[in-house]
Protein backbone atom coordinates (compact mmCIF):
# COMPACT_ATOMS: atom_id res chain seq x y z
CA UNK A 1 0.00 0.00 0.00
CA UNK A 2 1.37 3.76 -0.92
CA UNK A 3 0.94 5.79 2.05
CA UNK A 4 -0.50 9.35 1.54
CA UNK A 5 -0.53 10.61 4.89
CA UNK A 6 0.80 10.36 8.60
CA UNK A 7 0.09 6.78 10.20
CA UNK A 8 -2.40 6.88 12.94
CA UNK A 9 -1.64 6.48 16.40
CA UNK A 10 -4.24 5.16 18.93
CA UNK A 11 -4.17 6.05 22.68
CA UNK A 12 -6.45 5.28 25.21
CA UNK A 13 -6.04 4.62 29.12
CA UNK A 14 -8.19 3.61 32.63
CA UNK A 15 -8.20 6.99 34.21
CA UNK A 16 -10.38 8.46 31.74
CA UNK A 17 -10.15 11.21 28.82
CA UNK A 18 -8.60 13.86 30.99
CA UNK A 19 -5.89 12.66 32.85
CA UNK A 20 -2.77 14.19 33.46
CA UNK A 21 -1.56 11.14 31.91
CA UNK A 22 -2.49 10.60 28.72
CA UNK A 23 -2.67 14.43 28.25
CA UNK A 24 1.72 13.36 28.56
CA UNK A 25 1.38 10.55 26.62
CA UNK A 26 -0.66 12.24 23.62
CA UNK A 27 1.69 14.88 23.26
CA UNK A 28 4.65 13.30 23.27
CA UNK A 29 3.37 10.49 20.60
CA UNK A 30 2.48 13.61 18.57
CA UNK A 31 5.85 13.57 16.35
CA UNK A 32 5.50 9.97 15.30
CA UNK A 33 2.09 9.70 13.32
CA UNK A 34 -1.83 11.47 13.89
CA UNK A 35 -2.93 10.79 17.40
CA UNK A 36 -6.03 9.66 17.77
CA UNK A 37 -7.74 9.40 21.81
CA UNK A 38 -10.25 7.00 22.67
CA UNK A 39 -10.76 6.86 26.08
CA UNK A 40 -13.08 6.52 28.92
CA UNK A 41 -14.90 9.39 29.65
CA UNK A 42 -13.99 8.48 33.70
CA UNK A 43 -11.86 6.77 35.67
CA UNK A 44 -12.07 3.09 35.28
CA UNK A 45 -9.44 1.57 37.43
CA UNK A 46 -12.28 -0.22 39.48
CA UNK A 47 -14.45 -0.81 36.60
CA UNK A 48 -14.80 -4.52 35.05
CA UNK A 49 -12.65 -4.98 32.20
CA UNK A 50 -14.66 -7.03 29.44
CA UNK A 51 -16.64 -6.08 26.33
CA UNK A 52 -19.72 -4.40 26.63
CA UNK A 53 -21.58 -6.82 24.63
CA UNK A 54 -25.04 -6.28 26.17
CA UNK A 55 -24.96 -2.50 26.64
CA UNK A 56 -24.82 0.21 23.70
CA UNK A 57 -21.96 2.77 23.96
CA UNK A 58 -22.04 6.50 23.92
CA UNK A 59 -19.27 8.31 22.07
CA UNK A 60 -18.73 12.58 22.70
CA UNK A 61 -16.44 14.26 21.11
CA UNK A 62 -14.08 16.28 23.02
CA UNK A 63 -12.06 18.33 20.54
CA UNK A 64 -10.40 17.26 17.55
CA UNK A 65 -9.15 13.60 17.15
CA UNK A 66 -10.25 13.02 20.83
CA UNK A 67 -13.49 10.91 21.68
CA UNK A 68 -15.18 10.01 25.15
CA UNK A 69 -16.69 6.60 25.59
CA UNK A 70 -19.18 5.72 28.69
CA UNK A 71 -17.18 2.57 28.31
CA UNK A 72 -14.30 0.46 29.60
CA UNK A 73 -10.71 1.02 28.00
CA UNK A 74 -11.45 -2.65 26.31
CA UNK A 75 -14.53 -1.16 24.42
CA UNK A 76 -12.56 2.11 23.90
CA UNK A 77 -10.09 0.04 22.16
CA UNK A 78 -12.45 -2.02 19.94
CA UNK A 79 -14.44 0.81 19.11
CA UNK A 80 -11.90 2.78 17.62
CA UNK A 81 -10.12 0.51 16.02
CA UNK A 82 -13.53 -1.37 14.36
CA UNK A 83 -15.47 2.16 14.31
CA UNK A 84 -13.86 5.44 14.96
CA UNK A 85 -10.18 5.24 13.19
CA UNK A 86 -10.13 6.70 9.75
CA UNK A 87 -7.85 3.52 9.09
CA UNK A 88 -6.46 1.11 11.26
CA UNK A 89 -3.28 2.02 13.78
CA UNK A 90 -0.18 1.14 13.61
CA UNK A 91 0.71 0.98 17.58
CA UNK A 92 -2.10 0.91 20.40
CA UNK A 93 -0.46 2.79 23.44
CA UNK A 94 -2.33 2.79 26.99
CA UNK A 95 -1.52 4.98 29.48
CA UNK A 96 0.30 7.04 31.13
CA UNK A 97 -1.08 5.06 34.14
CA UNK A 98 -1.27 6.98 37.74
CA UNK A 99 0.13 4.53 39.67
CA UNK A 100 1.72 0.98 39.26
CA UNK A 101 0.86 -2.51 36.91
CA UNK A 102 3.49 -4.74 38.55
CA UNK A 103 3.69 -8.38 39.17
CA UNK A 104 0.61 -10.44 39.37
CA UNK A 105 -1.68 -7.46 39.28
CA UNK A 106 -1.43 -6.78 35.89
CA UNK A 107 -4.15 -9.10 35.58
CA UNK A 108 -6.36 -6.46 37.27
CA UNK A 109 -5.52 -3.53 35.46
CA UNK A 110 -7.55 -2.00 32.78
CA UNK A 111 -4.53 -0.08 31.63
CA UNK A 112 -2.67 -3.32 30.12
CA UNK A 113 -6.28 -4.66 29.58
CA UNK A 114 -6.59 -2.18 26.51
CA UNK A 115 -3.33 -3.10 25.46
CA UNK A 116 -4.57 -6.53 25.25
CA UNK A 117 -7.24 -5.86 23.28
CA UNK A 118 -5.04 -3.82 20.63
CA UNK A 119 -2.99 -7.04 20.78
CA UNK A 120 -6.15 -8.96 20.31
CA UNK A 121 -7.18 -6.84 17.18
CA UNK A 122 -4.01 -7.97 15.66
CA UNK A 123 -2.27 -3.97 16.43
CA UNK A 124 1.24 -3.65 18.15
CA UNK A 125 0.63 -2.20 21.45
CA UNK A 126 2.03 -1.34 24.65
CA UNK A 127 0.60 -0.02 28.17
CA UNK A 128 2.97 2.60 30.51
CA UNK A 129 2.78 3.06 34.16
CA UNK A 130 4.06 6.11 36.09
CA UNK A 131 4.86 4.31 39.70
CA UNK A 132 3.16 7.28 41.13
CA UNK A 133 -0.97 8.30 41.81
CA UNK A 134 -0.72 11.96 42.45
CA UNK A 135 1.75 15.24 42.69
CA UNK A 136 1.98 14.22 46.45
CA UNK A 137 3.42 11.23 45.32
CA UNK A 138 6.16 13.14 43.23
CA UNK A 139 3.99 12.23 39.42
CA UNK A 140 5.99 13.54 37.19
CA UNK A 141 4.74 12.19 34.05
CA UNK A 142 7.95 13.51 32.04
CA UNK A 143 10.27 10.50 32.31
CA UNK A 144 7.24 8.27 31.78
CA UNK A 145 6.28 10.28 28.14
CA UNK A 146 9.75 10.35 26.66
CA UNK A 147 10.26 6.60 27.36
CA UNK A 148 6.82 6.24 25.72
CA UNK A 149 7.99 7.98 22.90
CA UNK A 150 11.44 6.52 22.43
CA UNK A 151 9.72 2.75 23.02
CA UNK A 152 7.27 3.55 20.20
CA UNK A 153 9.42 4.54 17.61
CA UNK A 154 10.77 1.25 18.19
CA UNK A 155 8.20 -0.54 18.03
CA UNK A 156 7.42 1.37 15.23
CA UNK A 157 10.67 0.22 13.32
CA UNK A 158 11.01 -3.29 14.51
CA UNK A 159 7.25 -4.33 15.12
CA UNK A 160 6.43 -7.06 18.14
CA UNK A 161 6.39 -10.57 18.30
CA UNK A 162 2.95 -11.74 17.57
CA UNK A 163 0.42 -11.69 20.35
CA UNK A 164 3.11 -10.24 22.18
CA UNK A 165 2.48 -6.28 24.17
CA UNK A 166 4.78 -4.72 26.35
CA UNK A 167 3.82 -3.48 29.59
CA UNK A 168 6.25 -0.66 31.03
CA UNK A 169 6.65 0.64 34.01
CA UNK A 170 8.62 3.68 35.21
CA UNK A 171 9.76 4.48 38.89
CA UNK A 172 8.86 8.12 40.03
CA UNK A 173 11.88 9.32 40.12
CA UNK A 174 13.62 12.53 38.41
CA UNK A 175 15.18 11.98 35.35
CA UNK A 176 18.42 11.97 36.16
CA UNK A 177 18.25 9.38 39.14
CA UNK A 178 16.88 6.51 36.80
CA UNK A 179 18.99 3.92 35.88
CA UNK A 180 17.86 2.71 32.43
CA UNK A 181 15.59 0.56 32.01
CA UNK A 182 15.57 -3.63 31.70
CA UNK A 183 13.59 -6.33 29.96
CA UNK A 184 12.10 -7.92 32.69
CA UNK A 185 9.58 -10.92 33.33
CA UNK A 186 6.16 -10.60 35.63
CA UNK A 187 6.60 -10.43 38.93
CA UNK A 188 5.10 -11.91 42.23
CA UNK A 189 3.08 -9.58 44.68
CA UNK A 190 3.90 -10.53 48.51
CA UNK A 191 1.36 -12.46 50.11
CA UNK A 192 1.14 -11.47 54.26
CA UNK A 193 -1.01 -13.57 56.31
CA UNK A 194 -2.08 -10.53 58.36
CA UNK A 195 -5.35 -9.93 59.37
CA UNK A 196 -5.54 -6.69 61.53
CA UNK A 197 -8.97 -7.12 63.27
CA UNK A 198 -10.49 -3.55 64.27
CA UNK A 199 -13.59 -2.48 66.41
CA UNK A 200 -15.89 0.60 64.83
CA UNK A 201 -17.60 3.23 67.38
CA UNK A 202 -20.29 1.11 67.27
CA UNK A 203 -18.72 -1.79 68.90
CA UNK A 204 -18.89 -3.54 65.27
CA UNK A 205 -15.68 -5.35 63.94
CA UNK A 206 -13.82 -4.42 60.91
CA UNK A 207 -10.81 -6.12 59.20
CA UNK A 208 -7.76 -4.80 56.98
CA UNK A 209 -6.17 -6.98 54.82
CA UNK A 210 -2.44 -6.87 55.18
CA UNK A 211 -2.57 -3.90 57.44
CA UNK A 212 -0.46 -2.22 54.46
CA UNK A 213 0.82 -2.45 51.36
CA UNK A 214 2.03 -6.23 51.21
CA UNK A 215 5.47 -5.49 48.54
CA UNK A 216 6.53 -8.23 46.76
CA UNK A 217 8.43 -11.42 46.15
CA UNK A 218 11.93 -10.10 45.94
CA UNK A 219 13.20 -12.26 42.70
CA UNK A 220 15.83 -11.11 40.46
CA UNK A 221 14.75 -10.11 36.56
CA UNK A 222 11.60 -8.86 37.47
CA UNK A 223 9.82 -5.71 36.71
CA UNK A 224 9.01 -5.54 40.72
CA UNK A 225 12.88 -5.90 41.47
CA UNK A 226 13.83 -3.17 38.34
CA UNK A 227 11.96 -0.75 39.35
CA UNK A 228 12.49 -0.83 42.88
CA UNK A 229 16.23 -0.47 41.58
CA UNK A 230 15.59 2.61 40.01
CA UNK A 231 15.44 0.71 36.56
CA UNK A 232 11.96 1.61 33.85
CA UNK A 233 10.45 -2.27 33.29
CA UNK A 234 10.04 -3.31 29.67
CA UNK A 235 8.00 -7.46 30.53
CA UNK A 236 7.11 -8.89 26.99
CA UNK A 237 3.24 -10.75 28.03
CA UNK A 238 1.14 -12.85 26.24
CA UNK A 239 -2.42 -13.59 26.71
CA UNK A 240 -2.77 -17.77 26.94
CA UNK A 241 -2.40 -18.39 30.76
CA UNK A 242 -2.36 -22.27 29.85
CA UNK A 243 0.37 -24.38 31.77
CA UNK A 244 1.09 -26.24 28.75
CA UNK A 245 3.94 -28.09 31.01
CA UNK A 246 1.48 -29.24 33.28
CA UNK A 247 -1.04 -30.93 31.00
CA UNK A 248 0.30 -34.41 30.76
CA UNK A 249 -0.06 -34.40 35.06
CA UNK A 250 -3.58 -33.03 34.73
CA UNK A 251 -4.15 -35.50 32.16
CA UNK A 252 -3.48 -38.11 33.96
CA UNK A 253 -5.71 -37.18 37.01
CA UNK A 254 -7.85 -39.52 37.92
CA UNK A 255 -11.86 -38.12 37.35
CA UNK A 256 -14.42 -40.62 38.23
CA UNK A 257 -16.53 -39.37 35.17
CA UNK A 258 -19.27 -40.32 34.61
CA UNK B 1 0.86 -34.08 61.46
CA UNK B 2 -1.60 -36.46 62.68
CA UNK B 3 -5.26 -35.57 61.85
CA UNK B 4 -8.05 -35.35 64.03
CA UNK B 5 -10.96 -33.44 62.44
CA UNK B 6 -12.31 -33.31 58.96
CA UNK B 7 -10.43 -31.66 56.23
CA UNK B 8 -11.07 -27.51 55.53
CA UNK B 9 -12.80 -26.82 52.17
CA UNK B 10 -12.95 -23.23 51.08
CA UNK B 11 -16.11 -22.46 48.97
CA UNK B 12 -16.36 -19.02 47.25
CA UNK B 13 -17.92 -17.34 44.27
CA UNK B 14 -18.50 -14.02 42.40
CA UNK B 15 -22.11 -14.45 41.94
CA UNK B 16 -22.69 -13.62 45.65
CA UNK B 17 -23.39 -15.58 48.85
CA UNK B 18 -27.07 -16.72 48.02
CA UNK B 19 -26.63 -17.72 44.19
CA UNK B 20 -28.21 -21.18 43.00
CA UNK B 21 -24.41 -22.49 41.85
CA UNK B 22 -22.64 -21.12 45.11
CA UNK B 23 -25.23 -23.72 47.01
CA UNK B 24 -25.07 -26.41 44.75
CA UNK B 25 -20.84 -26.78 45.16
CA UNK B 26 -21.22 -26.35 48.89
CA UNK B 27 -23.74 -28.70 49.13
CA UNK B 28 -22.57 -31.12 46.54
CA UNK B 29 -18.70 -31.03 48.63
CA UNK B 30 -20.05 -31.58 51.99
CA UNK B 31 -19.09 -35.52 52.32
CA UNK B 32 -15.85 -34.37 51.40
CA UNK B 33 -15.03 -32.40 54.41
CA UNK B 34 -16.04 -29.62 56.62
CA UNK B 35 -16.97 -26.87 53.72
CA UNK B 36 -16.55 -23.07 54.66
CA UNK B 37 -18.44 -20.57 53.07
CA UNK B 38 -16.68 -17.39 52.80
CA UNK B 39 -18.38 -15.04 49.55
CA UNK B 40 -18.81 -11.49 48.40
CA UNK B 41 -22.50 -10.57 49.95
CA UNK B 42 -23.64 -9.29 46.42
CA UNK B 43 -23.10 -9.95 42.48
CA UNK B 44 -19.26 -8.95 41.67
CA UNK B 45 -19.00 -10.14 38.19
CA UNK B 46 -18.58 -6.90 36.97
CA UNK B 47 -16.32 -5.32 39.48
CA UNK B 48 -12.58 -5.00 40.56
CA UNK B 49 -10.95 -8.40 40.95
CA UNK B 50 -8.20 -6.51 43.49
CA UNK B 51 -7.39 -6.93 46.86
CA UNK B 52 -8.68 -4.31 48.98
CA UNK B 53 -6.08 -2.88 50.60
CA UNK B 54 -7.12 0.58 51.21
CA UNK B 55 -10.57 0.07 52.77
CA UNK B 56 -11.58 -2.55 55.23
CA UNK B 57 -13.98 -4.99 54.60
CA UNK B 58 -17.48 -5.61 57.09
CA UNK B 59 -18.11 -9.91 57.50
CA UNK B 60 -21.60 -11.16 58.54
CA UNK B 61 -21.97 -14.40 59.56
CA UNK B 62 -24.99 -16.26 57.61
CA UNK B 63 -25.10 -19.37 58.95
CA UNK B 64 -22.96 -21.57 60.26
CA UNK B 65 -19.69 -21.59 58.39
CA UNK B 66 -21.09 -19.10 56.17
CA UNK B 67 -19.60 -15.61 55.74
CA UNK B 68 -20.26 -12.48 53.51
CA UNK B 69 -18.03 -10.08 53.14
CA UNK B 70 -18.43 -6.58 51.32
CA UNK B 71 -15.41 -7.04 49.13
CA UNK B 72 -14.33 -8.52 45.89
CA UNK B 73 -14.11 -12.69 45.54
CA UNK B 74 -10.38 -12.35 46.00
CA UNK B 75 -10.60 -10.38 49.24
CA UNK B 76 -12.89 -13.41 49.97
CA UNK B 77 -10.21 -16.08 49.66
CA UNK B 78 -7.53 -14.01 51.95
CA UNK B 79 -9.67 -13.05 54.64
CA UNK B 80 -10.69 -16.66 54.93
CA UNK B 81 -7.59 -18.31 54.90
CA UNK B 82 -5.87 -15.71 56.73
CA UNK B 83 -8.32 -14.63 59.00
CA UNK B 84 -11.72 -16.55 59.32
CA UNK B 85 -11.00 -20.42 58.68
CA UNK B 86 -10.57 -22.68 61.69
CA UNK B 87 -7.01 -23.75 59.70
CA UNK B 88 -5.43 -23.69 56.51
CA UNK B 89 -8.14 -25.31 54.00
CA UNK B 90 -6.69 -28.43 51.78
CA UNK B 91 -9.07 -26.85 48.48
CA UNK B 92 -10.26 -23.30 47.37
CA UNK B 93 -13.22 -24.05 45.34
CA UNK B 94 -14.63 -21.56 43.28
CA UNK B 95 -18.43 -20.96 41.67
CA UNK B 96 -20.31 -22.45 40.54
CA UNK B 97 -20.62 -19.56 38.20
CA UNK B 98 -23.63 -18.73 36.28
CA UNK B 99 -22.39 -18.52 32.62
CA UNK B 100 -19.34 -19.38 31.40
CA UNK B 101 -15.25 -18.43 31.53
CA UNK B 102 -13.57 -19.38 28.37
CA UNK B 103 -11.11 -18.36 26.41
CA UNK B 104 -9.34 -15.11 26.97
CA UNK B 105 -12.46 -13.59 28.88
CA UNK B 106 -11.16 -15.37 32.08
CA UNK B 107 -9.01 -12.79 32.59
CA UNK B 108 -11.88 -10.61 33.78
CA UNK B 109 -13.66 -13.41 35.96
CA UNK B 110 -13.65 -13.36 39.60
CA UNK B 111 -14.52 -17.09 39.72
CA UNK B 112 -11.43 -17.77 37.89
CA UNK B 113 -9.52 -15.00 40.54
CA UNK B 114 -10.50 -16.31 43.76
CA UNK B 115 -9.44 -19.65 42.27
CA UNK B 116 -5.94 -17.58 41.27
CA UNK B 117 -5.67 -16.09 45.35
CA UNK B 118 -6.14 -19.49 46.85
CA UNK B 119 -2.99 -20.86 43.83
CA UNK B 120 -1.49 -17.51 45.45
CA UNK B 121 -1.88 -18.63 48.86
CA UNK B 122 -0.24 -22.40 48.16
CA UNK B 123 -3.61 -24.00 48.23
CA UNK B 124 -4.60 -26.02 45.90
CA UNK B 125 -7.91 -24.95 44.07
CA UNK B 126 -10.37 -24.59 40.67
CA UNK B 127 -12.74 -22.77 38.77
CA UNK B 128 -16.24 -24.63 37.84
CA UNK B 129 -18.73 -22.37 35.76
CA UNK B 130 -22.12 -23.47 34.14
CA UNK B 131 -22.57 -21.86 30.57
CA UNK B 132 -26.11 -20.66 30.85
CA UNK B 133 -26.85 -17.81 33.70
CA UNK B 134 -30.36 -18.61 34.01
CA UNK B 135 -33.22 -21.04 34.28
CA UNK B 136 -34.25 -19.82 31.11
CA UNK B 137 -31.10 -20.48 29.70
CA UNK B 138 -31.58 -24.17 31.08
CA UNK B 139 -29.44 -23.77 34.08
CA UNK B 140 -29.30 -26.88 35.98
CA UNK B 141 -26.19 -26.92 38.50
CA UNK B 142 -27.08 -30.74 38.57
CA UNK B 143 -23.81 -31.77 36.24
CA UNK B 144 -21.60 -29.42 37.21
CA UNK B 145 -21.82 -29.41 40.76
CA UNK B 146 -21.36 -33.38 40.45
CA UNK B 147 -18.74 -33.29 38.11
CA UNK B 148 -16.68 -30.67 41.15
CA UNK B 149 -17.50 -33.21 43.44
CA UNK B 150 -15.54 -35.73 41.35
CA UNK B 151 -12.82 -33.35 40.59
CA UNK B 152 -11.98 -32.47 43.96
CA UNK B 153 -11.81 -35.93 45.56
CA UNK B 154 -9.04 -36.60 42.98
CA UNK B 155 -7.35 -33.33 43.21
CA UNK B 156 -7.57 -34.17 47.34
CA UNK B 157 -5.57 -37.25 46.60
CA UNK B 158 -3.37 -36.52 43.95
CA UNK B 159 -2.89 -32.49 44.16
CA UNK B 160 -1.97 -29.88 41.81
CA UNK B 161 1.80 -29.01 40.02
CA UNK B 162 2.65 -25.89 41.86
CA UNK B 163 1.43 -22.46 40.80
CA UNK B 164 -1.38 -23.91 38.63
CA UNK B 165 -4.99 -24.14 39.36
CA UNK B 166 -8.08 -25.87 36.92
CA UNK B 167 -10.29 -23.64 35.11
CA UNK B 168 -13.80 -25.99 34.46
CA UNK B 169 -16.73 -25.13 32.24
CA UNK B 170 -19.51 -27.32 31.96
CA UNK B 171 -21.97 -26.98 28.97
CA UNK B 172 -26.03 -26.44 29.75
CA UNK B 173 -26.41 -30.13 28.94
CA UNK B 174 -28.18 -32.72 30.57
CA UNK B 175 -26.17 -35.13 31.91
CA UNK B 176 -26.70 -37.79 29.33
CA UNK B 177 -25.83 -35.35 26.81
CA UNK B 178 -22.44 -34.78 28.30
CA UNK B 179 -19.54 -36.62 26.07
CA UNK B 180 -17.70 -36.33 28.88
CA UNK B 181 -14.97 -34.40 29.77
CA UNK B 182 -11.29 -33.10 28.40
CA UNK B 183 -8.50 -31.80 29.56
CA UNK B 184 -7.91 -28.58 27.55
CA UNK B 185 -5.80 -25.14 26.50
CA UNK B 186 -7.49 -21.62 26.98
CA UNK B 187 -8.97 -20.87 23.56
CA UNK B 188 -9.76 -17.04 21.83
CA UNK B 189 -12.63 -15.07 21.72
CA UNK B 190 -13.19 -14.14 17.88
CA UNK B 191 -13.02 -10.60 17.59
CA UNK B 192 -15.39 -9.22 15.21
CA UNK B 193 -14.73 -5.79 13.14
CA UNK B 194 -18.56 -5.04 13.17
CA UNK B 195 -19.49 -1.52 15.08
CA UNK B 196 -23.76 -1.46 14.78
CA UNK B 197 -24.70 2.58 14.98
CA UNK B 198 -27.74 3.23 16.11
CA UNK B 199 -29.69 6.66 16.61
CA UNK B 200 -31.91 7.69 19.59
CA UNK B 201 -35.47 8.55 19.69
CA UNK B 202 -33.84 11.51 20.33
CA UNK B 203 -31.87 12.11 17.46
CA UNK B 204 -28.52 11.36 19.49
CA UNK B 205 -26.01 8.28 18.14
CA UNK B 206 -25.24 5.22 20.08
CA UNK B 207 -23.26 2.02 19.23
CA UNK B 208 -23.01 -1.59 19.44
CA UNK B 209 -19.71 -3.59 19.95
CA UNK B 210 -20.12 -6.93 17.44
CA UNK B 211 -24.21 -6.47 17.24
CA UNK B 212 -24.05 -9.81 19.01
CA UNK B 213 -22.03 -12.28 21.09
CA UNK B 214 -18.78 -12.86 18.90
CA UNK B 215 -18.14 -16.48 19.59
CA UNK B 216 -14.39 -18.39 19.47
CA UNK B 217 -11.95 -18.99 17.15
CA UNK B 218 -12.39 -22.33 16.59
CA UNK B 219 -9.33 -24.51 17.30
CA UNK B 220 -8.65 -27.65 18.06
CA UNK B 221 -8.13 -28.85 21.78
CA UNK B 222 -9.16 -25.58 23.46
CA UNK B 223 -12.05 -25.23 26.56
CA UNK B 224 -14.35 -23.30 23.49
CA UNK B 225 -14.48 -25.85 21.19
CA UNK B 226 -14.16 -28.88 23.34
CA UNK B 227 -17.45 -27.34 25.68
CA UNK B 228 -19.07 -26.11 21.98
CA UNK B 229 -18.73 -30.26 21.23
CA UNK B 230 -20.43 -31.11 24.49
CA UNK B 231 -17.58 -32.08 26.53
CA UNK B 232 -16.33 -30.80 30.18
CA UNK B 233 -13.13 -28.79 29.77
CA UNK B 234 -10.26 -28.75 32.09
CA UNK B 235 -7.71 -26.04 31.42
CA UNK B 236 -4.49 -25.80 33.74
CA UNK B 237 -3.51 -22.71 34.18
CA UNK B 238 -0.60 -20.54 35.56
CA UNK B 239 -0.73 -16.68 37.00
CA UNK B 240 2.87 -15.65 34.62
CA UNK B 241 1.77 -14.09 31.32
CA UNK B 242 5.56 -13.08 30.72
CA UNK B 243 6.27 -13.94 26.86
CA UNK B 244 9.60 -16.03 27.63
CA UNK B 245 9.88 -16.99 23.96
CA UNK B 246 10.44 -13.28 23.38
CA UNK B 247 12.54 -12.21 26.07
CA UNK B 248 15.78 -11.95 23.52
CA UNK B 249 13.66 -10.41 20.64
CA UNK B 250 12.56 -7.54 23.12
CA UNK B 251 16.37 -7.51 24.34
CA UNK B 252 17.73 -6.59 20.70
CA UNK B 253 14.84 -3.86 20.35
CA UNK B 254 16.86 -0.68 20.51
CA UNK B 255 15.37 1.71 22.41
CA UNK B 256 17.72 4.77 22.57
CA UNK B 257 17.67 5.48 26.38
CA UNK B 258 18.55 8.25 28.09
Amino acid sequence: MVRFGPVVILVCNDDGINAAGIRALEAVLSPLGEVWVVAPDRQQSAASHSLSLHRPLRVEEDGPRRYAVDGTPTDCVNLAINGILPERPVLVASGINHGANLGDDITYSGTVSAAIEGTLLGVPSFAVSLMARDARDGADFAVAAEFAARLAKAILETGLPRDTLLNVNVPALPSSHVRGYAVTRQGRRRYGDVIVEKVDPRGKKYYWIGGDDLGFVPEEGTDCTATAGGYISVTPLHLDLTNYASLPRIGEMKVEWP
